[in-house]
């Protein structure tokens, strides 16, 4: 029922271009990305929960509030246009119109989003220079170029497409998106442009979006970090004439493609984090209530010690047992099981039984799964996170973000 | 009013013995503690919040909780006697009963507390073996042994003392503590152990202690972890013959000289962090809410991307802003001004004056003062971190805790 498209994008979407380009904001690397859809598409996005937000997320917030159907997302890296006041919120209007423009279509119907360095103005010289020739690069090959474009830190350009069968025919959802460093739900923690040409109705497309969301972009740390700018934005342009109504059963199987593949796009992000050497899934099981699950989870996607050890190959399940006691939950620590992938580390009553080394094989893979019994009622969830590692400290140290 | 003693320590305390010695938990550094006072202490105590907490924390708890008279308190590093059991359980009994055999005291009377690693059972036959040592090693300048043997990663250490001069005549405070990893409130966040020769009943010495706990060790963070054994506690045996009555003037006067010296040893810890290379005063003034306040300053004192920014001595307000906004506190980011010591960096409206040289070289000392001034209300608050390096990170990724 669901299938990913082998190199798969935002452009395997029926309907939607795309382009990535350097406009001269980075010294060489491409920087501007240029998502559209032929026919204007209904949208739904979650945003930043920072107080601190970005002039870009403000200005698109107003465009999915008012329900307005859009043509185009317009993205730059490079740049934040974070704490940039009054000029910085003008630049941000000022490349919308510029771009809307450009295309001949509303400034409503554009999405505007930047990453990169805080505190700058965005230079609009060489960003409306970048409007004028991206336009003209829009291709229905151009997914993989965007997701490079909205690059920062990251060293591995991320993007997908899911083809999804539905009882009247196949529709499709694409998407790329960019992490790396200040990955921490609430909420996007990340940039991330889905697209569809499913034919849903914009409220319900905001119901879907979110509740995604929260089952993927808000189960991933890199480093606790919420940044000022972090956007998931979906674009469902309906191209494929195969409409998705409320309560239906097709509805079940979208919303669980559109969280696989947001899930797969979450991962990429947790698994190519600043310094990153492995995908860890924490997955917690058997807790007391959902929210005791959830709250353990967060806290070891966050401990610094448990991230090193993991970074180290260490066994360490010591750290694992402090984490989780210092996230709130209810639970007897004498009652926990803790895996690595298959391998039983820990037993009830502090059991162990495993070999160290044995322990450190299935810890170096490049992807680990840290599973938890916590013996106290039903309830679970997975996160994903990576491990912590010199580089990361030595990036951040050196790059002003 | 209030003054250090140089090379001051728990022993500068009339009628208190000391002593640290090897008994071969680790290989040749010092690894077991004995405090004890001449005559029956009053005792208060402030514990992790971690839900896994280590046997010697349980035990330690209980005596603090009947308000027995305490004679002496044993400390092991090396070893953490955590996640382990019942026999961890009874290991932590058995060192507290032999101890108070080879004094000749009650079991009631001894405080015993651990640190090192978790998950492994301590080795009894050497802490008998030392515990019959120390006993024989108590002195009146044992202050020092005592502190260096509660160290693990701790590179400096911690030992300070304080002359107060109260109406009637002077008393003193000294205390030792040791820090380094896993280090943030609440609650003690590390193992600290104060003495005071004041005449204090054991309900207003708790009162005291919490209080100053408040101000000091529950304003630090190195890593955000809170350890499964961190524990403070202060025994005061009256040896000066001068009693502080609630609600005198002397009450306050000792409540401001336990803060400062808790304070002073917070500050060690947090300096001493884990590949640490200086101490970042976090100040936030002018907030709406003190529960702001300490928000924003806790925010910032958990930030990877602050502390890593710090670490490379990289003006970057832009983290500061963000961690700000990640708090949850309540403050309009057009209104901030952040300063590095006396050197404004962001006024209001993020107008930018600073010179990134002269930024550079406030950062590059060994201790500096991060304030912000929110502009919203009139309450502050005052926090100790260290910067984030990858020392911290080495460590870390190979040390077992």
């Amino acid at each position: 029922m669901l299938q990913f498209i082998d190199s798969g994008s935002i452009t395997s979407v029926k309907g939607i271009k795309a382009a990535g380009i350097n406009c001269g904001i980075k010294k060489e690397r491409k920087d501007l990305a240029l998502i559209y859809s032929d026919v204007p598409a209904n949208v739904a996005g979650t945003f930043t929960l920072n107080k601190v937000v970005a002039a870009p997320v403000i200005v698109s917030k107003n465009v999915i509030n008012q329900k307005n159907k859009v043509k185009a997302i317009l993205v730059n890296s490079g740049n934040a246009n974070a704490c940039t006041g009054t000029t910085g919120f003008n630049n941000a209007l000022e490349s919308q119109y510029y771009c809307a423009k450009k295309l001949s279509v509303n400034p409503s119907e554009v999405i505007v989003s930047s990453t990169g360095v805080i505190g700058q103005q965005l230079p609009m010289d060489k960003l409306k220079y970048g409007i004028e020739m991206i336009c003209n690069q829009l291709s229905l090959e151009g997914g993989d170029d965007a997701a490079e474009a909205i690059m920062t830190t990251d060293i591995k350009k991320k993007s997908f497409a899911l083809k999804v069968k539905l009882s009247k025919g196949n529709v499709t959802i694409g998407g790329i998106c960019k992490g790396s460093g200040m990955i921490m739900p609430n909420m996007a923690t990340m940039l991330s442009f889905l697209t569809t040409d499913a034919d849903i109705d914009s409220i319900l497309l905001q119901q879907l979006l979110s509740e995604s969301v929260n089952q993927s972009f808000n189960k991933i740390s890199v480093d606790g970090e919420t940044s000022t700018n972090d956007m998931v934005i979906l674009l469902a342009n309906g191209v494929s004439k195969i409409k998705i109504e409320n309560q239906s059963k097709d509805l079940i199987t979208f919303q669980s493609a559109l969280t696989k593949i947001c899930q797969e796009m979450a991962k990429a992000v947790a698994a190519d984090g600043e310094g990153a050497t492995k995908l860890i899934t924490i997955s917690i099981n058997n807790a007391r209530t959902k929210e005791d699950a959830d709250a353990i989870a967060k806290s070891m996607a966050n401990s610094p010690l448990f991230k090193t050890a993991m970074n180290g190959n260490d066994a360490n399940w010591g750290r694992i047992l402090s984490a989780a006691g210092n996230s709130g939950a209810e639970f007897n620590p004498d009652k926990v099981t803790i895996k690595f992938d298959d391998l039983p580390i820990l037993l009830p009553n502090y059991q162990l039984e495993f070999d160290e080394e044995e322990a450190r094989q299935v810890l170096s893979k490049d992807s680990v799964i840290i599973s938890i019994d916590l013996n106290e009622g039903k309830e679970s969830s997975t996160w994903w996170t990576c491990d912590f590692s010199q580089e990361y400290v030595k990036i951040n140290a050196n790059y002003r973000t």
